[in-house]
């Protein structure tokens, strides 16, 4: 879960999506790579990520500005999982960029 | 997933939150019936939801406005199960909330 880096002016690309039944191939390995790669760019603050037993999945990933989450989104590596995933991983999904204006957390004590 | 109702504008309350492992007497059905309340509030647009087998997960819902946000949160009903998710159901959580700056979508045809 992202630390307190996550403050009122960054911003959230909130990404969610329903898998398609078939063709998982490669899904999990580059679902893994487009994490670990995302954490390499310039102005990446945090990513979160759920999907639930019937394949329905939210990822928000949070960032400096809109120009570090354009400059995400154009990246070479990132261009190609996003058109597999068009084609093969996805029925539906949408994204929102949104830019945070609160943010909160609670964390018991261990 | 939400329609075409999310538009910029709008606003996101993105809650991440993980599970405990004990005490999940009442999670559910709570977790449902808020569901079903917030569908009813002043300003609500819609609401996407995912929980992996691991007891993380991140519902986002969408709103018209802050104080349509604010009107939810401090809903009776709501801060009741607020309440019980800190003392009960929730090892960590965080609230963001921010404005949808850019929203779009893909679907395929059936």
């Amino acid at each position: 879960m992202p630390s307190s880096a996550i403050k009122p002016g960054c911003y959230a690309a909130i990404f969610s999506s329903q898998r398609t039944d078939q063709d998982a191939r490669g899904y999990e390995e580059m679902s893994k790579r487009m994490e670990a790669l995302a954490k390499t760019m310039p102005g990446y603050l945090g990513i979160e990520s759920a999907r639930d037993e019937n394949g329905f999945g939210i990822t928000v990933s949070y960032w400096e500005s809109e120009e570090a989450i354009a400059n995400w989104k154009k990246n070479a590596n990132h261009a190609e999982a996003q058109h597999r995933g068009k084609v093969d991983w996805y029925k539906e999904y949408s994204v929102r960029v949104a830019k945070v204006e609160r943010a909160y957390e609670m964390k018991k004590q261990r």
